[in-house]
């Protein structure tokens, strides 16, 4: 089988094999796969994307919560420990965030647990449009935020990391892959 | 750490241990116990299941199908492969499913694909309330139901489930164990 779909191809997977592709597309949560299945037939991998964000959009603000505490801390305790899924591996790695050096290292883990302490959920930012620079800079601007505009701005960038991942299985050879 | 919690424990668990003890108390639902986290201090676990089943309650119709799909089938593929959860390699144990004849595994497979078929979900029953011969009978007579009817009966036994599950983390010593 090829490491990436058509989404013909993808129109025809039943559901486990769709959930065993989509599953990770929103970190841990595989609901959003599994529900987003019965939506079939897609007319391309942007209206799957769609389906997605409306299920989220539907979602009490308690619940949204959720889903940002499904995503690993940048540069946090399960990088170190090696224990990132692949795909936030993968998106840390290409922001820079395997190059901080110490003293940044130290800062970003001071200021997340600052963030979490204030918010209740982690800083959430799609790590592949951003470089290390941006996100030291954005997380100390996004602390000063309220918990209603990080919930919001968490969860915008919750649907542009699972486009980028949508676009790894399913790429869009008609466009440039930016998020719309 | 003791394998079991009480509930003062729970109420101080942060988000990512919280997580990490109750993320797969409903299949592959982490985001259930996401969610749930917020509502924090549980006078019990019975506070903390009813949370997660309101959050269940409030998911549309055709999102309470994806949460059914996160369960495996009964005595089928992953249970062959050995990839079952944890939780649901005991409990399908429980029920007396490893000891299947092959003509009742023939039987409940067939039967199975048939009700996948039908539903676009797979058969979902508390296997750990239910020994085989209940559930190779269950399987039969659920397959005549409406969709509507079958949700409504799948999400009650996923409810049963993660009861159970809650209880084998936080011991209700007050009570014997059995669903309410």
């Amino acid at each position: 089988m090829s490491d990436t779909l058509t989404i013909s191809q993808v129109n025809e997977l039943n559901y486990e094999d769709f959930i065993g592709r989509f599953g990770n597309v929103v970190e841990r949560g595989t609901i959003c796969a599994a529900a987003a299945w019965r939506f079939r037939p897609f007319r391309d991998v942007y209206h799957l994307h769609q389906e997605i964000c409306s299920f989220i959009d539907l979602l009490p603000d308690t619940v949204k919560e959720g889903v940002l505490r499904l995503l690993p801390d940048l540069a946090g305790r399960l990088a170190e420990l090696g224990r990132l899924s692949q795909e936030s591996s993968a998106e840390q790695k290409a922001a820079g965030l395997d190059t901080l050096t110490p003293e940044e290292k130290q800062m970003l883990k001071d200021t997340n647990a600052k963030y979490k302490d204030k918010f209740g959920f982690p800083f959430v930012l799609c790590a592949r449009q951003n470089k290390k620079e941006a996100i030291l800079k954005g997380i100390v601007e996004r602390l000063e935020h309220s918990a209603a505009e990080e919930l919001n701005i968490g969860i915008k960038e919750v649907k542009k990391i699972c486009l980028l991942r949508l676009l790894n299985i399913v790429p869009d050879d008609t466009q440039n892959n930016t998020c719309r």
